[in-house]
């Protein structure tokens, strides 16, 4: 199988966010504008705190690309914190700390406990800093790079929150004619009336100090047939795909087409039957989501996945000093009370890493111009 | 991180199935038996159908075990298919085929057709045969392998069915005390009464050749802490898991904890609160189902996953034919109606993979005596 | 990268070698006779010792091909160990061991040693077993798998032994017209006169109990160019062979083209400069090996590699008792006094491997007609 | 296994220099300035050209240390390409090209040739920005990195030069008291009158545009026992160290001890006798280099290693033009005329990273201080 490598680096007020991408085809045409257009986007939604106020991310190009060409060499991301400034006197990689406000209570629901016990240090700034979702910027740098070669070869992508608290639209009346108006709803939701709503319930957990969680669908439409295999368990796109999005901060499902509903259909009312209509296959319905034996079928691939609330409160849970052992209040670091949205858009691109991996496995090639013209000529 | 490298092989009607595992501790003393009973736990379940009267899953071991301890080496894993005495004719790996009785009808549901588009085949029975569920028998294997190094540190491994078609037990009343109780049940659910339903639903579905699906969970208790990492995404617990139980044929989703619900319940309710007794830390609730940060913390791991109805079904769905295009039902082929408690034996198993991967990384070592004595030594 | 993922097993007296190839493509007929003919190779060449008349290796295929061709799943290949039926008692994967005969002196040369400080053995036999030759049998059949495809588009493969202990044919005076005799000599030297001076000099090692090592080549021709890249060490083809070459038990260096003499020519004279005749791309030399920027150039690869001579020795050699620490003449194990023909065989096979692996990363595509339709119109 | 992911990237007239590396532990001081050295190291040695006055490379840490001490999180590490400022009209990455010079006619001995052929690019600027040996300033980086930790534990990393053209040291009289003397020669050479002569070697090759290659020698000391492993072919550190050094620019062979000349030993000579002295266990002599069955033996790891002439010359060599055909005589690019004192700085930090990768799979853990005390405690 081909495979995109790609590690992502940085602290959440460390000076970069840094990704290095290698195995992406020579000679495509990189828009860096659309990828600073996701980045906003993520930084966007009804329910962020403070950071986003002092970030603007823009992502800065340092190699693999020349006059915004890919020449096949291994690409760099980077992205400026800009409130590393505010923390250089305890962040710096290599000075001394001169602050010296070690972080010694865990917040519940955070990597916090586990990470002292795994790592053995006596700050958890240590910990928070790099499991922070701060990470994510840089990730959906890499998702918007690939995304652009799979759109170059008719690719659709689109993300939308389906649920906010209790409050969630009906899985059953999705138009997915308004995809695209989710961008323009604050909280990422296609129905205007229950966007409100979801406003309203992130309004009320963030008056108590408290924090929301909720579901998004994303789609990606127009992948050609047979992507991804049945062949070993690790190529399935199912397994491939999930494995993306639950390495998602705070994610804590994931479901493909009906996902957990399936288990009240009936086999005969499942799956997704043929038609033929001057000679070309058609489905009738697509409950599957877009992938049979883990590989794409032709029909929009459709994931719902559900992030947990934010675990920093403003009004901190029970915990403990991890010197003392006294039990005390949770560490407070500034939060937001609702990142739905802005997970909905990590989700949207993340998903074309592993999409554009099983493209170039099928259709290989050093050349992006030679790529497209075997998709092009040896279309299903 | 370290790696357990392992690569399955072999068709649902071909001489064997087989799988070779590298990156096992040498010293560790194999109980081939334990294997052998998963192995028959999966090839039970109320809603087999008739295969599983030939096939009486037993595995050899032809490498890597001297005298039933593991010297290091890859272990070879073994399952004669009893079967292929009855497929020869075709599906000999060397032979040609005199039975030429090419499958060229798609089943909506299956591999089949997207199998047949990325391949080029001609005859349906090239991707039907490794795409067969039948490959669960060696993963199962695999899994029932590893799972022994971590029992052998304590960890306590539970799977139990909570759901097919429309009958489940209440989530909520689940008693954790009866999860060894679920082998006793037909459908392995712990509750008498709902299994009796189960049992019922199943009846209806083959009644009408039709099929149902379900969920299951995994439970596994006694891990240590700090297993996985925050560090980058493919670390994280969530991630690895997710691949392993999305790369099961016919799993639809996964969730953790209370995964799904946790959209619907705010942060102060949601996350898992600290309690210190005699400095002994202890959570009061485990929405999070084990996991925080992708790492383990301390609580059971829990985990639900959805399996689809069987896309085979005696009364079959509409399709057509792959040479003239015209509509036509699809192909029939050996089925069952329900596969759900044999599914939950699969993950249950294949779990303990990531597991120990993640448990070796963090004790390392050569030697199964060596890294125990490590684990216990430097135990949180 | 395309990634040719394949794990081998087996002791040198357990019942089976075993080897699982996963990501070769589908729709290639398979000549397992040819594979055979390889191991049969290996089992030959002057200087051999008893158990080559014990074995007589055929590879047995028991997955991934239907009626001789590959369909894309992953291929399991097995070679019987004869020679298992002497040594049940002791080296039976399950049953405890009745002939209780340890092995607990290291010899010098071997894996004894180190692989009982790291593993925490009491019996070196728990890594002479693995550590042994005898594994290259089934990396051969591996190989020589590989190597089918690449013959298919044209390539040939070649292996001949230019020198053994002190006896060597002149680098410079290689007939490359003759490497087919190669196989017609008992030590594969394509000189008569050398061949019969090299078999002198293993009759006179042997004689005194001793062992004898020498050099091999391996030459490629008709690849085509652009296998391999520039953009990262590890995509080199130079690393990735290498890797191979020194991954084969005994062998203690590799150099490609000139190797070692390249230090004593001037640029000047080293490079292999261009000449064009109607429009085609010619080269005067090949001093570079058919590698520049770590990918193929055009020219034929050329490798040698240098293999020490057999560790075991009639005649052993000064070691100790490893519980007691006493001095003592090492272990005595059946052996032979000269393997580099066979050696020579095993590298002309494996060299495969990475080879395939380039290509498919270069043309990509699951099926085989694709690859080759790919291969023949977009040719360099 | 254990794994050292890193990426290297960056162009060699890019604006920067970048690697990732993740998998190293926590809690580990990191000193720059010995980074750093390496790299300035790297930068000199009689015979290098122009560039080497533009430049003086010093590493930036962004990622993955905080207040000098590693924090297990991936690790960034840049290096500004000063000479970037003289290259922007046609590097930059966005920006399109002002200047419009292509390369058009490829330098034997470089990746020129077969880079443009399997890209398909126009401008042969495009592959030797990548496949340029400037790559290798982050390499070291990287590898200057890794070794702090393995010296940390006692172990010593030496490199010297052995030839220059025809002017070599004689292998048998390696005073190997001397081997920290390297840096105070020109030539990193330890013998003061043949170091002289490998001057006047390279003043010869410059005076008439002509470049030389040679051989170097790496020495790591006080490596621990049973690093490696005979388990699998890709565990053994002679495959893993060649894969390293054979993806290093230009080098075209390596061999282990005694390398090629132990065809010419027999058996009896060339292996390394045990002796015993109270209870501890000697060797007499190192004709393995300190490897067996692909392990450390406790004897110094030498490697010899051989570096081609450098393919750009000032007076340059016969091609062709890539869109006409027509011959020409090769384009120049500014370049040295010996790079072999450089390319064993290179090597001997690269060495490193391999084998700091078997030592964390030995000793495992996510923190120094566990892994260091196990090393302690577990010691051979």
């Amino acid at each position: 199988m081909s495979k995109i490598n790609f590690i992502t680096a940085g602290e959440s007020h460390g000076p970069f966010l840094t990704a290095i991408v290698s195995g992406l085809p020579a000679g495509f045409k990189i828009d860096v504008n659309k990828i600073n257009e996701q980045l906003h986007k993520r930084q966007q939604g009804y329910g962020r705190g403070g950071r986003m106020k002092i970030e603007k991310d823009n992502v800065k190009i340092l190699s693999g690309v020349r006059n915004s060409i890919t020449i096949g060499s291994p690409i760099t991301l980077q992205i400026k914190n800009r409130d590393f400034d505010n923390w250089k006197d305890t962040m710096d990689p290599i000075l001394p700390d001169t602050r010296n406000e070690k972080v010694e209570i865990p917040r519940p629901g955070h990597a916090d406990y586990a990470g002292v016990v795994k790592y053995g240090f006596d700050d958890i700034r240590n910990v928070l800093e790099r499991s922070s979702a701060r990470e994510t910027a840089i990730r959906v740098a890499v998702g918007a790079l690939c995304r652009q070669f799979l759109e170059n070869i008719g690719a659709e992508f689109f993300g939308h929150v389906t649920q906010i608290g209790k409050i969630s639209i009906d899985k059953k009346s999705i138009d997915y004619n308004l995809l695209k108006s989710a961008d323009s709803s604050s909280v990422r939701c296609i129905n205007k009336d229950i966007s409100e709503k979801m406003e309203r319930e992130i309004d009320e957990a963030k008056s108590v100090g408290d924090s929301i969680g909720g579901i998004f669908q994303i789609i990606v439409k127009n992948l050609p047939i047979g992507l991804g295999s049945y062949i070993h368990w690790d190529e399935r796109l199912s397994s491939k795909i999930s494995s993306h999005i639950l390495g998602i901060q705070a994610i804590k499902g994931i479901e493909f087409g009906e996902g957990f509903d399936s288990a009240k259909i009936t086999g005969k009312n499942y799956h997704d039957e043929f038609s033929v209509k001057e000679e070309k296959i058609f489905r009738n319905s697509n409950n599957a989501g877009g992938l049979e034996g883990g590989m794409t079928n032709g029909e929009p691939l459709i994931i719902n996945a559900v992030m947990k609330p934010i675990p920093t409160l403003t009004n901190p849970l029970k915990s403990f000093h991890i010197q003392t052992k006294e039990e005390m209040i949770a560490h407070k670091e500034r939060t937001d009370s609702c990142a739905v949205p802005a997970a909905s858009i990590v989700a949207e691109n993340v998903i074309a890493i592993p999409l554009l991996e099983v493209f170039l496995s099928r259709y290989g090639g050093d050349y992006w111009g030679t790529i497209k013209k075997r998709f092009e000529n040896e279309i299903n």
